[in-house]
């Protein structure tokens, strides 16, 4: 990539609610991210909104004053043509689909999330396949452009990209970054002074190191989140107390979604209790969703609404457009991204993909070296790397018993003959989305 | 080991009601194995039931015209002095600590099985130290013997044992021989036509390829096993259902316990059913416990009864004694054993205990070496031989924070606040046998 | 193999002169060995020396009063057709191409050994595509035979036939046997009372355990041989003095053949001298041939000739002879083998070939475990195993960059610009056994 | 390390010839590098030399008009208190013990290069001593301070140091900065625009990838380099043909000193023939020293002469004036450095030191991922290691048998009792400098 160059950015997914946080992001780095022409793609069963979106995105970027020109289209193809960078934040099923994975697990007592346990299965054989579509047209169209992934679930996604396609792809998640923002805050010093690494899986991350003028801060951080001052969770995950002795004998800090493996009973019994009271999460992200889409109808809203926030989006902007710049300018900043192993976590395959923190230039990922895992934690990591990997494997291949492997290694899905009904159900609900299971629905 | 030697015998645990199993066995190998001495060691709790136990023996022994001086005793230095053999298979805690493992189970939902789960935990913290005693004990006054373990759990008594101590151990389990019997009956086969090779960690073995006249046999078995024509599995195991596209999908056929993994929910609901009806197995083993001890005081009783075949520990004389004749005879016999790994299964340590097919001889137990598994299922094996790691750890050292890490990581345990107290409930009353936590009793 | 079979032994290369020594060991365990029908197969051009071979045989076998025919024969496939066993003893080129090897490796100032440096590579080249010419006869003619390789470098060619054909295939060298039998010498014990282990790859073996009455008695064995009561090294190996203190630092005995990597200069010097004084090595041999061939057709002649044990090839009845006889009887017995590596020596692939101690069973081979090497052996292994991969390679494909990039990396090969002109120079005149290359030939 | 210190920066050999060049380095940089205090550190009979040095750098300075105070002390630790970097370049023994080891190599048939073979193996156990001691008083006297290592050789010294202290060490090269630099011009591209991974051990480097506009043409520079227009050699390393058909086949590209590897037997020719014709590198070294001397009495020389650069040093100044001020600033510049391995190069050991390109921040250095070397080169690599590793040790502990062991796995030095001769001479003739050999020196 030159530096000079007009550059073309398209957005699948492009009528989502997080849009003008992006857009926001866009504006604050025009200096640096020359932007000439934004794409918003989306789907005809989401056209309304996402015509309501690409006003907002017009009023935001005139207001500003940016040189940008805004399309919105449900034709990819012709979005995808030349562009530079390719964002994807869209959502295989739209809402419906999460809140019916929801209630899938939540009957057959499982966890319902949509990135861990039979959630995150169901969602990663919805969106794979359309994952591996926009490559495809990708390889053709614009074959040196970058691929941003921020689809959930973002890990398996990536790993799919890495695997069967040739585009660079880069995998984001707020986690880390929520994560950093809140170490600087709780040690009292400038996030632009520490140093944080971060490694693992999407959603199954720990913080290893937080250095700050050449000190290691982690054991402070530690004592400082076990007094009770977490500020790193995002605020789509429910506060939860720490077994102090077993985070200290650990050493490194998890993120919060290691609850779901640390802490399952409790998380699942308080699922439970906030599905009877009908305030399951996705449940609760429709209502945002609507209460949001009626702000930004406002036309004379001309900024980022304050209520954007409380999803568990906030700073998807910041790792969105730092990330673009970061390989746009080669400068080099740390990130925590999702991308290729490779040695960096040792004990996994070098072909899977790895969520650690990385310098990014313009020609490479470069992870931070991680030194190497506990055993115990390392082997949580493979179990469910393998978990991940057999997932794609399902998911592109509508491999059935691939499918009943990961689930039975899945260690927050409890193994039986409830999950195997409860995987008939998925699919058989899903099927538009799983195509690849086609074959094998007349047998379930 | 020269081989014109009179050989001692002694037996840690003798009053145990398997004894006369492994005495039948003794006598059907009297002419290879020259015993001359056989020691039964007890403790004083034991020792009413333990005199039955050595009446039956001697007048087994004498019914059968052997030359050998039976001894019972509760001094177990003068047992194990100059021993050859030292067979292992006490129960640390007697039938009252299984019962209440199952109870503290059972009270927080989870698997109370007394080698699974926390149950295996509990037991293995009781057992561990008891056996590096012996172990300490043999070192001083019989380097030389060789340790034959039973006690349960087996492979991880058998990982503590040779990593702390210089002693030759053999750790035995009589699933593996029931597998190989039931193959063999199961293909139509006489079972010395068969080479049956096997391999994971104790309770979570697999057979890997049953080789008879140069061809493996497995797929068939397999297909038999389907059929629902299972003879494979010892008594105390209940019957059950596998997926057959799962099991065809492996390719490698899963012991019973394996059920504990690929189906955790169904057994856990067969257990709280059980439990309610005051059938739980623990309860079902004192009963029959009993009704032995009573046929073995017959005075007229010259054999072992029937009914002994009814427990799980069928053909435990089987493997006790042939492995005692194999190393003596240097027979070059292929048994399934408990011990150091050293490669045999790639992607566990060298140090760690697998439980393998091998070759006995004199010198060395050389396992058969093992095609690698395939990916989920060694991801399977690595945690579990964590668990069983941070077990042994925790067992020796009454180290909590490494017994928790064991719990957590424990696929049939559910994570959670609910594992702690349950923890704390089986230290404080265990806390007898699990003297290396004394110094944390207090903080619970 | 059923255990009341006729047997059918082929001996590809039968007109060896080596032959008389195989029979001998067939007669003397004609007990266990019930064969019916043994096969001499040899080419045109030795038929003549084949027919005294064959005649002599014939002699044998009658003195012994064994029911044996024997056939002389040209035609392979009729050797093979429906055979238990296949004795692979050819020498590709036939001793003419040995002296050519040497001597095209002493004009370019390096080790012209026929196992060893270029001479390796070279007979490597020659004869892995006969002998994959021959596996694939037997797939078709015997698929359920066993394939016994003395053909050198017998490593490689087993490497060969083990990765690109399904024939059960076992690779010999009379070095271990040698090894083994001078330790029982040395150490003035009975051959039978010792479990010896080597490992390492073919003439790059070290005994790592000499196992006696429980006990390792391998530093005694490198203390008599220190003091220089070497018994172990064949006849066609010159003696040679070890540094006393470098044995004992690496705490294992290396084979005679180490010497060429442990003292290159001194060996190479002296066979500079030998061959100035016209004593090389195949010269010898030559002669040796020779004389062998005039006591052969004396036709009162009914035994083997004393003669024929001043060959390297002593012993080579016994390992061959018992490993049919092992296989047959599924006796367990302990050999050192040529087989698949599969995790036996750690560092190594799973699928390259290794020279190990083996049970061998009328299944499997199953190597003796292995304790990890230290690291400067291992890496030294892990060095000549690469280039044995190399060399199969490029024999297999006529990769002219695979040679060069394998002759590099053999330490006992200098490397530079008169490596390419005696691989030029080897190539050309061998061009009629190494079809692979004809492509480049014009280019050389 | 804060960004508004005053700086000390301590030269450990700072009366080297090579000091000019760093000196220049520093007043280029020193807006962004605010040096206060400059100490060249020297041994008494180094001192004359040194004051020539250290009166040309106040000149130099001075004409520059920085504000640095220039201090000259053969008292080490007035230089290291409170140092904030440590630039190691002496040399233990003078060019004196580079000439004894190239004669002493020769004599024996060896190559005598001062980092490869014999002559590394002594340069390391005579250097090794003395950077452990410089790194013992900066764990005392600045244990913040990083230590920047350019003493040859430059890996094993970084090993030693990396291994056996706590002090932030890395080594630096001027090798894959000529390559970086020559890479640049052969493709015509500005040096900045190119990102160039380099990977393996000191002296045996290749690179892997020129990136370029995100691009990789690394296989546009082969071609250039084959067709005879190599940049990247320095000017010590005699101009050399490469095999082209091997370089393409190997895909990346061997540093200079590889030729020592690969075409070894040429460059031992070569440097017999130079030392008949007494020109053999320690000599010329000699040579131009003591011009260089004259040159920099001039009283009127304010700048570094020309001359300096025909070393082989040349870019010296570059490498370590930038990588201070990489650190200092956290520039995440990306430099080719020796640093510990833990993962990078995939097969070698956590804790061995490596030669890699890595991004320098102001609190780690972190390589570049590698692909995963070919089996060949990894081969080659890991014996290298090996060799140093053994190396290191026998430095430290005054291991003959570690020196043996070392010396026989080194593919350039030709084992055999002439090494043993070779290695008696070496540690005699540097008994005072192998002080760790003290033990053994009687015995030799």
């Amino acid at each position: 990539m030159t530096n000079n160059k007009e550059l073309k950015v398209a957005v699948i997914g492009g009528g989502s609610s997080y849009t003008p946080e992006l857009v926001e992001g866009l504006i604050n780095r025009y200096d640096e991210l020359p932007i000439t022409q934004l794409w918003l793609v989306d789907i005809d069963a989401g056209m309304e909104k996402a015509q309501v979106i690409c006003d907002l995105t017009k009023r935001m970027i005139n207001k500003a004053g940016c040189n940008i020109e805004v399309y919105l289209t449900t034709d990819r193809k012709q979005a995808l043509d030349n562009a530079d960078f390719v964002c994807s934040q869209f959502r295989s099923g739209r809402i419906e689909a999460r809140i019916r994975d929801e209630r899938i697990a939540l009957k057959y007592r499982m966890i319902g999330q949509e990135t861990n346990g039979l959630g995150g299965f169901s969602n990663a054989c919805r969106t794979i396949p359309i994952a591996l579509e926009i490559a495809r047209e990708m390889e053709q169209l614009c074959p040196n452009a970058w691929l941003l992934n921020f689809t959930n679930p973002s890990g398996m996604v990536t790993e799919a990209l890495t695997k069967y396609s040739t585009i660079k792809t880069v995998g984001l998640c707020n986690v880390p970054v929520n994560m950093e923002r809140g170490a600087a805050e709780m040690l009292g010093v400038e996030r632009k002074d520490i140093t944080m690494q971060i490694a693992g899986l999407n959603h199954l991350v720990w913080a290893r190191k937080v250095l700050h003028e050449g000190k290691d801060k982690l054991p402070e951080l530690i004592e400082v989140l076990l007094e009770g001052n977490d500020k790193m969770t995002p605020k789509n995950i429910p506060p939860f107390e720490w077994d102090a002795d077993l985070i200290r004998s650990l050493g490194i800090l998890p993120c919060a979604y290691l609850r779901y493996y640390y802490q399952s009973r409790d998380i699942l019994d308080k699922e439970f209790a906030a599905s009877e009271s009908k305030s399951n999460r996705a449940d609760l992200v429709a209502k945002v969703e609507a209460e949001l889409l009626e702000i930004y109808k406002d036309p004379t809203l001309e900024t980022k609404p304050k209520l954007l926030e409380e999803r568990g989006g906030a700073y998807y902007s910041e790792a969105a457009c730092e990330l673009m710049s970061s390989i746009y300018n080669n400068k080099r900043s740390i990130m925590h991204v999702n991308t290729r192993n490779n040695g960096a976590i040792q004990g996994l395959p070098n072909d899977c993909a790895v969520e650690v923190s990385a310098v990014i230039t313009s020609s490479e990922i470069i992870p931070l070296r991680v030194e190497p895992f506990e055993q115990d934690t390392l082997r949580l990591i493979q179990l469910m790397k393998e978990f991940e990997t057999l997932t794609v494997h399902a998911a592109i291949h509508g491999d059935i018993n691939a499918a009943k492997r990961a689930l039975i290694l899945n260690p927050i899905v409890d193994s039986g003959s409830h999950v195997d009904e409860a995987l008939k159900e998925t699919i058989k609900e899903n099927i538009e989305f799983m195509l690849a299971f086609s074959h094998v629905i007349e047998a379930l």
